[in-house]
């Protein structure tokens, strides 16, 4: 016969913090069991209980979002622990200041380009 | 007389922790008395000891970098719980691609300049 004891396998976040998963755990429904890494990740960096406290502090419709987005961070600081992804958003800020400036001189040789003046190379 | 029991203030993240502050404090440098806030953030998002360990396993001289990095962080999950700095990744992105569609638009533009081929308007 088939064992009455058998129960659902305990979410990331309980396996790794070696506790029992309760039916009301808050973070059973972003940390599956079958992504222990996710949960390894954002308890290095964040800790357990500051992660319990965000989640129970934002809605429950914003959790997923909010787990998402921290989960991002910590790998973020895992793989660069001086910048994390603050030096994802130092080239990204780059490359908005570098396209923005060949679009202004794109623009400028259209304008010239309109009134039929081609942009001369420089004077010796 | 002046009393000789004075002694340096203890840096925000000692004060903070209500501990003394020895000179080796490994958060003295980067946490000034003068900057509270500094702190109290990346200790309530990240947790003091989780900074500790970080700044342990970085060279001292990118520590400086590592606690901006965290600051910034920290005080971008303070306004965003849900997205924090990873909302301004978001932004970033797409203003990226708004700006490489534009400039791509624009260059097609100036290819039909210079071949004398205006754009014109679609057909009814």
């Amino acid at each position: 016969m088939a064992s009455s004891s058998y129960s659902n396998p305990p979410c990331a976040a309980c396996k790794c913090l070696r506790r029992k998963c309760m039916p009301d755990c808050i973070f059973a429904p972003y940390f599956p069991p079958e992504e222990p890494q996710k949960f390894i990740n954002v308890h290095k960096i964040f800790g357990a209980s500051n992660v319990s406290k965000l989640l129970n502090d934002v809605s429950p419709h914003q959790r997923e979002d909010a787990v998402n987005s921290l989960a991002y961070e910590a790998e973020a600081r895992m793989k660069d622990p001086v910048y994390g992804c603050v030096g994802a958003i130092s080239v990204l800020q780059r490359q908005v200041m570098r396209l923005q400036k060949e679009l202004d001189a794109t623009n400028a040789d259209i304008i010239r380009y309109a009134y039929n003046e081609m942009p001369q190379p420089p004077q010796p």
